[in-house]
């Protein structure tokens, strides 16, 4: 298994302002030093546990650190007293496959800053989400993170309390103030597609979801993006939207290939479900993938990659990596640095078995 | 799509033990009258917002009531002043299929209580662990939920804070005080195997995961039981350990029907995506499912029962159930019962195509 990564997010960057909010004062090492009385290298010797000190002074050190809120680290020294030291993530993702990866990244950035997720599952119901997001400010989180189970547009969350950063992750509002992070689709879909094109495939089709979905929308800009910059037209009836089963990956395979002049030598699909599907029924029909078609699909979800015949290639949105990303920028924002706009993180493609190239000696 | 549910927990129940803790105070709404200077009539009136009471009244007697920590509940009312109405769920679940579910339930259980529900994802650390336990102590939950991915036996939960109760939901330990609530994977083997005898078939071979699991050993003894009860003999090598993967799934059935006399009318798989790969495996060969032979999964994972041919059916744990369950005993202990012991809750069997029965005229 190899990965490709693009190069950089396209499409969605704009621009972030970054200013500090005035009248915050900063916790800095002097303020330990100050209160502990103790030079600012004994308090570093003391928190960062090393050069001979007495046991006493140390301790004595970091029970004043620990008292004023201090933590030894650039983002976490901007936390001031009075934070909770707890975050909060939204979601309504109830199967968790999109929030827990992004869940895992987000702990395991603020867990460097002993900073505690908390996530609470609203389910589409916005009484829960309002029930929700009333118990985070109770609790005086110090932000909250608002994801999805699909990235699409959502309505902004209302929080009744001024000062708690929100960040949104997997996940977009229309309000201009608010920073999202999400997946660079587009940039994902140019690199399935650049990939086809690199071994050799002109005939590639798209089967992919419903296009209501933005995601659908921009990972079919990225498919026609990289064929016009290849210089390949694409097939008549090629682009088919549907919806994520592999039902349908199986029946666009069926329309694909009944009676018709040239057929695809590749499909690229929007998801893991529809290329299974469209893998199974390839091999039904007796056409070998990759030796004939080659496919790809997108979300790289293991245990349906792994599982298809022969393994897929598919897309991965580095949702952790995501979630590792909206953690350090909550922290910023915590820290009274101001974000706004959309960020796209890009994406890789995770190389399995499905696209061929590697045993036909063609460079992946 | 039907359901056929278990009557009762068969083999692991056990006693629960109830008794009162001493020493605590129930806050009742006598007390919420007297502080608020009105009759308890005026209390429920202005709590149940009904009857006519001055607007001035009710305010103040829904501020009393807040400030008292008062909730117009029978378990919430044993809920006395200084609770945080927070209960913290921590997991190692990373995928969150069983969690997600599971809090779901619990989620809709506790909101009824205005207790918010906070997920902690540990991810088989036990480091991590602490520190979630140590921020959620911090925090002064209410209780602790702990939950997993596998219901197996793991190491007690270590809560630095005494009375703080802690309830396993699909999860379990050693500590005969500790409370868990767990499938009822013996019971939910037995309704599958009843169910394919009930459709006539005789020779029914099990294919499922690694033994060490404590789930296959209950699910293999149902499957053993609900024979013996029918007076049915286990058929040779019909009884098939492996790895929880469709191609073990495929594999087996190339096992159990090369060149063997007197091949399975029937499977039952320990898991859905085993029972996916024994059918594609079985359609491969040419074998009808459900004509010839029955399929039956376990965990109902939607996604892949739905995408089975034909859609599967499946034992089904009723996690969502289990998270309600645990949310009811939660509120229980909060309010200072005691309960300690092993509760399995019924599974319910899932009717979809993969072991006829409708078409063929017999009652499933």
């Amino acid at each position: 298994m190899e990965k490709i990564r693009n190069e950089g997010s396209s499409g969605g960057d704009t621009a972030e302002s970054a200013s500090r909010r005035p009248g915050r004062a900063r916790l800095t090492i002097r303020d330990v030093a100050r209160m502990s009385n103790v030079s600012v290298g004994t308090v570093s010797k003391a928190l960062n546990k090393n050069g001979s000190l007495r046991q006493e002074t140390r301790d004595r050190v970091i029970a004043v650190a620990k008292e004023l809120g201090f933590r030894p680290n650039d983002l976490a020294q901007s936390l001031h007293r009075g934070k909770t030291f707890t975050v909060g993530l939204i979601s309504n993702d109830s199967f968790g496959r999109f929030t827990m990866p992004i869940m895992e990244g987000l702990e395991e950035c603020l867990a460097d800053s002993r900073v505690a997720v908390f996530l609470c599952n609203a389910t589409d119901d916005p009484a829960r989400e309002a029930q929700h997001v009333e118990q985070l400010v109770g609790k005086r989180v110090d932000g909250i993170v608002v994801t999805a189970r699909r990235a699409d547009q959502r309505a902004k969350l209302v929080v009744p309390a001024r000062d708690v950063p929100v960040l949104y992750v997997f996940s977009r509002t229309d309000d201009p103030d608010a920073y999202c992070l999400l997946p660079d689709d587009e940039g994902g879909a140019k690199l399935a597609v650049e990939h086809l094109i690199r071994l050799g495939r002109r005939r590639i089709a798209h089967i992919t979801g419903p296009e209501r979905f933005e995601a659908v929308q921009l990972r079919r800009n990225g498919f026609r993006k990289a064929l016009a910059a290849a210089d390949i037209a694409e097939g008549d009836g090629f682009y088919m939207p549907g919806v994520w089963s592999e039902g349908w990956g199986r029946e666009a395979v069926e329309q694909l290939f009944k009676g018709r002049r040239g057929p695809p030598d590749a499909i690229f699909c929007g998801n893991d479900q529809i290329a299974r599907g469209a893998s199974d029924a390839l091999r039904e029909r007796g056409i070998s993938v990759p030796k004939t078609v080659s496919i790809v699909g997108f979300d790289n979800w293991q245990v349906i990659a792994d599982a298809t015949r022969p393994a897929l290639t598919s897309v991965d949105m580095n949702l952790k990596d995501l979630g590792r990303q909206a953690g350090l920028r909550l922290l910023e924002m915590i820290a009274g640095k101001r974000l706004h706009g959309v960020r796209r993180l890009a994406c890789t493609l995770v190389v399995r078995d499905s696209c061929g190239g590697r045993e036909a000696g063609i460079p992946s």
